[in-house]
């Protein structure tokens, strides 16, 4: 079938990674929000969910760098090749956890990432998620060399407590945002596919020294709320 | 005593962040170096040791969420105040695992990082520290509101698989020193302060599409070895 007309089941694959796991958390908030008008649109379609701080993907190990340094000296490489490639039970063990991670990621037609912004970055939790899934070649097409997330969409609900914007003190320490945008492309997610939606200033309310810029924090997460809605109807 | 003449006597506190704890880890190798020089210009000095892969820091959970947002609304507070603050068990088990750390990073004199790229960023384990160590308030001298870490030396040992320098593909890539730059400085660790030794290239002998570049990956290695060496001697 043609690659343009051939129709994917959709798979929202959804992962929420902030440590805050009651209803204070914004990105949990804006992630549900899409999360409820996309399976508004896509009715028994399937939805998968991981909260990667109530059940944090382990570190990568010594056997994980092993395996992939042996893979990646192999050039392209499928992926249901890997496990012939794996020497002893640390190496199969790394392979056994990740595996499922990857091919979640390749399945999925839609990536949903809750990123709240955790010392200028993105959250620990969510770095182990990255740090496991990325393993060399896993989203490539082995033939054509040809990224397989190409047509992934990739939606980020994020959130951070201060201002970064041009002009503010902190600009240049966003290392979120920017972040997201290289590793995705990276990870062969076009350009047009990947969508941010970020409330900012969320923590005015709590820090005394940001207090002045409390109603900015509001109207900038009233607009991430909008921003949100519209992407869930149309994304 | 006059702060500039005050004489603290001299703690290096060593962290390591790499998956590959074997013998081809640049990071291990570049900070043992530093650690080497460093005691023995300090014969006897007090010298801490954490493996953050081999005994990962555990991820903040809701109850250092809670309980660091209820210590910044009191503005500056200080550290003994903040177990008073404990709501539950959950926050103080939370504390009981965070004061530690912090006061081990207020304690050294030196901190030594190895900090390999991983996805262009620090490695999970790393931001694992970072995101628990950074507790609100915590490098604050309440009463003056100036940084504990003014005098704090900061020593990165880092590497990195590819080439992110000016011109390369990967150019805005490098999620990784200016992060930690922006990071530490906000912390409250002077420029001046804070030195960074990277290997480049160290994958170039095992990604086949980076072979042309294995002599300047060899030749970086080579640079950095002879800058932590000198480092270890002077500073």
């Amino acid at each position: 079938m043609d690659e343009a007309v051939r129709t994917q089941a959709p798979v929202l694959l959804h992962l929420d990674s902030s440590a805050d796991r009651s209803d204070g958390s914004v990105t949990r908030a804006l992630g549900a929000a899409y999360a409820r008008g996309w399976l508004a649109r896509h009715p028994g379609a399937e939805y998968r969910y991981r909260d990667l701080t109530a059940e944090p993907v382990p570190l990568v190990g010594e056997g994980y760098v092993r395996l992939g340094t042996r893979a990646e000296r192999q050039g392209a490489l499928p992926l249901e090749k890997v496990a012939a490639l794996t020497e002893g039970t640390a190496e199969e063990r790394e392979w056994a956890v990740t595996l499922p991670l990857v091919t979640e990621v390749r399945a999925a037609t839609t990536l949903l990432v809750g990123a709240p912004m955790y010392n200028f970055s993105v959250s620990a939790a969510l770095k182990a998620w990255i740090d496991r899934v990325s393993f060399p070649g896993a989203y490539v097409d082995p033939d054509s060399g040809r990224p397989l997330l190409a047509r992934t969409r990739v939606v980020v609900a994020a959130a951070c407590g201060g201002g970064y914007g041009p002009g503010t003190p902190r600009e240049g320490c966003d290392f979120q945002l920017p972040y997201l945008r290289a590793y995705f492309a990276q990870l062969g997610v076009a350009e047009e596919n990947l969508r941010v939606v970020r409330a900012e200033l969320t923590r005015a309310g709590d820090i005394p020294a940001l207090g002045r810029f409390r109603e900015l924090g509001e109207r900038s997460l009233a607009g991430a709320r909008e921003a949100v809605g519209a992407l869930a109807e149309s994304f």
